[in-house]
């Protein structure tokens, strides 16, 4: 009898465990930035971002996961992959002296930006 | 002298490591998969691209990493990063059953495909 009840407690907390993680997958936030940087300024961006970029994920625990790639053809077209943990993450994000140095160094560096929100459909990673 | 002997050699082992780990980074291939999918069958291209996305990261090593998103204004919109060990890993990936057999199955859904080679500027993740 005691073996049955602790068994059910033990699958209630599962459930809970799981019931949580996946309302926590739920509210992420996803996003894509696309930025064009100034070629003559592309050294010194790429430092500032990775600057942010590390305090970010350092500092705030909001802040997921970040992955920034530049097209090979053009390394001035970068695109950076953002995950939040969800939308009170982000707002608190950018209003962290990290991010608003990052936006104060590259304002004359980024050409142009174009912010998509987007939808998690399917992660697999080794 | 026997100690020194040691230190040096664990030295010398902790650079060899460092060295192949950043030798097998570099090689590392970084690839954005821009798809248009059509509407009427959207849900039926998910179920195909995950089933490719699962069945490559569990029996390829060099499949390292898939994150595929959806346009929160445009779901039929994805991008995907994908991550392979090497060049080599790439061109074996393309030539398995699963690829070919999602190939097979997406290519009336797929209304238009823009492959970007990149290269990585920074990742950071918690």
């Amino acid at each position: 009898m005691k073996q049955m009840i602790l068994s059910t407690l033990f699958l209630g907390l599962l459930i809970l465990i799981n019931t949580h993680s996946n309302a926590q997958d739920k509210n992420k936030m996803y996003r894509i930035a696309k930025i064009k940087v100034d070629a003559s300024q592309l050294d010194k961006y790429t430092f500032a971002l990775k600057e942010q970029m590390n305090a970010a994920i350092k500092l705030e625990s909001g802040v997921l996961s970040y992955t920034a790639v530049a097209d090979k053809k053009d390394p001035t077209l970068i695109t950076i992959l953002e995950v939040y943990a969800n939308l009170d993450a982000y707002q608190s994000h950018i209003l962290t002296p990290h991010f608003k140095k990052y936006k104060e160094t590259v304002k004359d560096m980024v050409l142009s930006l174009e912010l998509t929100d987007v939808d998690l459909v399917s992660a697999a990673t080794k």
